[in-house]
């Protein structure tokens, strides 16, 4: 496949503007080729206006189309697997074994989303039938299922240059859900970007679905994005990305004449509390487990656990000096952009000037002094100066975290009750720890998404149990999931239908079940065809 | 019971401020006693601490344990019924029956939220577990459950002082989920909002709930409500009202440092669409019908059909003289407040002057000139000039409806699909019409929250299915409902454990299911135990 540098609107190229814009391979800062052109503003009224047209035709193909479109996404992006990964290679200087790992993560997430709406009991289909009897007023027929929602714009993010970005959890689960895409590519690595669009659109073809089902938009400024979720016939936006660049298009999307939701992800610092029992036990293990987990893909994860409480335990001290080993012995890394460089190196900086933090470890071999590149870094602090300070929760996107020393159950609790939302929380400790810390449990369970006991925020698990989620400022919408099948409940509202003859409506609605999927009868979940029940005395 | 005048927080009297305000008889416009005190700001933050203390308990108590608080509400609402509706009477004007019906319905809707949560299959539990065998990494375990946000703001609305007020869907919906609730009293009847506070506070002195479990504030201005949405420590606002009200919360739930989800329900003005058999086969009985509906409550129903679509057949003439006939026949109404009673005069005025618009009846009999008191007015136009003008779908809250004559059905289809979001849309037909007229629905669809077949839109039904909601501006977001056990999903948020122990997980999420709910186990539905299964290969 070529890459043209031009944004793919429905079936169509774009012209783009001529300010052509390169992306830039991080392991030598080398321009490549080709130039991509930002998309104008006339394309984005276009390609909404396909969205829309497409939406009346595909927001109602049954999930048997659906599921079969986004099979052939995945088949299509399996066909050129070799090739996407070369050149998400030259983007983003990830390693290989890397993005072909995050090539079948994002296959096997279109599946996942192509096996639920097949499945088609997603549709929480509620069926509460007639009684004409009842006094003093007969009860009507009402029944009620997901739908989608209308055009959905979707931002894809640097550091999952596949599984957060084109084809990513977000299109997948707004694409199930029955609504239009059109996605911002990421200006780091659209070389990627268009490979994975030109798949897309041959899925649309070969599926003879509408050419607005799906849009690939350039740009490498924030006017596309802008005129994007400003746009009155997007009805959803889903992003990836940071605190003040999702913030700012939440501020958009709620100043709309007609406001609209928005599902922005934005990184999270992750704290992990190890505890007295499991620190006595397994110091040495965890300590190497935490080194892997915040160096992974350098620290580039919204999952980095980026700080880390310790009990006041003598095996603290060999606890991190074990991992100031590990960091000092830690090689450069390349990380995904001059923009996360130059982020990180002035993060690192102005942490190391603040009296109350202290440097344990650096990476010790010398390294490039490029933008792109970067060592790793540990600070530590007490918790005592971390319950005053301000800023040393917030999230550093790269190879760093900080260890918050003698932490006291006290502490461990009031540390806990002061945080913000983050997307995850970890626990180490034995079930003895458990026991005594069940009040930190009970904290946390009210500040994150997901609770993770003995293991590492890293390395997520796609599945339906997941939730890649947290209050605010983790995300935009603490009710929500950006990964994993409960995701699709973001690009879709429940309508009811009073009174309509069975031949009318929707087949997940109708007496028979004739798509046998789990329905919520008459209050009772079964699968059973309306019309088998003995009818409930209301 | 009697009327302190005073808020109520958790278990303690309000003081307030000394500009007390009373509630007025619209049945004569005279004030009555006692005299309420607003709140004040320290009392806020006292509601506020009480309920954030408070959630650190009720936020964790079982099913069964929110069962009995929300029974125990209903309880104590029916001992002190007939005083209740008295005071109702005497604030609202509303006829006795209709005041007895809602007490009934709010007891109910408070028994269907005990019932759902004491069944407990609603926090959608779902388990995937670990494979440790998986290639190329093991496959943690997974469980997720839906888990209450924390305290919960409601505003009354004035056109339901019980259903839609201090222990309505929105309280009983957000307790259900385990979140404290502080409700804002709407100021036109405070006294009967005291004694359903009253109610409550009891209810949770019964239970040995915290105090901070429930509060209520008084105030007659906007000054409390714009502090309880911009309060730290409230995680959610529950809304019904006007869109200007509405919208001015939603804009600064947003602009909050921390923006937390706010559902405002701000009504519609659900477009009726009579196809031409069923205008041919019973016109007669659809105008009375639709009189019926757009008068009831004095037109003060968000689900009041206030723009009604008619096909160019000759039927329609006879339509419009029945409809002008029985208009014509309309006693006076009294509106609920004197703000209402204002408003709603000033849009019929300005209605009347519009040259688009001519009007077909008024109620003949002489009424009454006071503030209070209204008579109904039924206007038309036609779909031409519908679709050039601005304004004529807009919500005139009271008892008037538009006719909108010689609806083609392309001008049908131009006008649903420009239609904004609407809480409901109603379609007349025979079952010819309705294949005749599948693009409609289709439209439709996509622009309310619920689609009446051959009824009418006021009389909503409590139950499982049904959808009080629908895109902007009917509410905030037009992905949930404010009535119907799904009204619960607003409050709550899916929470995952990663690893735990299976005696450190709750209830919902452990393996024999000891609660026996429904389960997305491993991607099947059930109610077994999850040890019980064969493991799926994965």
């Amino acid at each position: 496949m070529k890459l043209s540098g031009r944004s793919i609107i429905g079936f169509r190229e774009g012209s783009g503007t001529p300010d052509l814009f390169y992306a830039t391979n991080p392991a030598n800062g080398e321009p490549l080729q080709p130039g991509f052109a930002p998309a104008t503003a006339a394309e984005v009224d276009l390609a909404a206006q396909l969205a829309a047209e497409a939406f009346a035709v595909y927001g109602r193909i049954s999930g048997k189309e659906k599921a079969k479109f986004l099979r052939a996404i995945a088949a299509n992006l399996e066909s050129i697997a070799s090739e996407l990964v070369a050149r998400a290679e030259q983007e983003t200087a990830l390693p290989k074994a890397r993005l072909q790992a995050e090539t079948a993560r994002t296959c096997g997430q279109l599946r996942l989303f192509a096996q639920l709406v097949e499945d088609g009991s997603w549709v929480m289909a509620c069926v509460d039938r007639a009684d004409p009897d009842r006094k003093p007023v007969p009860r009507p027929d009402i029944r009620s299922m997901l739908r989608p929602l209308g055009p959905v714009v979707i931002f894809g993010a640097s550091n999952f240059p596949l599984a957060f970005s084109v084809a990513g959890g977000d299109t997948a689960s707004a694409l199930a859900a029955g609504n239009p895409v059109i996605v911002k590519a990421h200006p780091a690595h659209p070389g990627t970007s268009e490979l994975v669009g030109q798949a897309i659109q041959q899925a649309v073809r070969e599926c003879n679905l509408p050419e607005g089902t799906f849009t690939l938009l350039f740009d490498n400024g924030t006017k596309i994005g802008e005129a994007l979720v400003k746009h009155p016939q997007v009805r959803a936006v889903g992003f990836t990305g940071s605190l003040a660049g999702g913030r700012a298009l939440m501020n958009l999307a709620a100043a709309r004449p007609e406001p609209i939701p928005i599902f922005a992800e934005m990184g999270s610092t992750n704290p992990v509390f190890i505890l007295p029992g499991a620190l006595q036990e397994r110091g040495d293990a965890i300590a190497a487990g935490l080194h892997t987990s915040f160096t992974l893909g350098a620290g580039q994860f919204c999952t980095k656990p980026g700080m880390v409480f310790l009990p006041p335990a003598a095996e603290a001290d060999s606890f991190a000096a074990r991992l100031q080993h590990l960091v000092g012995d830690t090689p450069q890394f390349n990380l995904l952009t001059a923009g996360i460089g130059s982020a990180y190196r002035a993060a690192i900086d102005r942490r190391k000037q603040d009296s109350n933090v202290q440097v344990l470890a650096e990476t010790n071999s010398p390294f490039a002094e490029r933008t792109f590149c970067a060592g790793a870094t540990l600070f530590e602090t007490d918790a005592h100066t971390f319950l005053k300070s301000h800023g040393l929760d917030a999230e550093i996107f790269g190879p760093t975290t900080l260890l918050i020393r003698h932490a006291k159950h006290e502490d461990t609790l009031k540390v806990a009750r002061n945080l913000e939302g983050h997307l995850t929380a970890t626990i180490h400790g034995t079930e003895q720890d458990l026991r005594d810390y069940a009040d930190l449990v009970a904290i946390l369970e009210t500040k994150v998404g997901r609770l993770i006991f003995n293991g590492f925020p890293t390395g997520l698990e796609v599945c339906h149990a997941v939730v890649h989620g947290g209050p605010y400022p983790a995300t935009s919408d603490g009710r929500s999931t950006s990964v994993g099948s409960q995701a699709i409940f973001r690009f879709a509202r429940s309508v009811c239908f009073q009174g309509f003859p069975d031949n009318s409506l929707p087949e997940e609605l109708r007496n028979d079940n004739p798509l046998g999927i789990w329905r919520l009868v008459d209050g009772e979940m079964t699968r059973e065809p309306a019309t088998q029940l003995a009818r409930r005395q209301s």
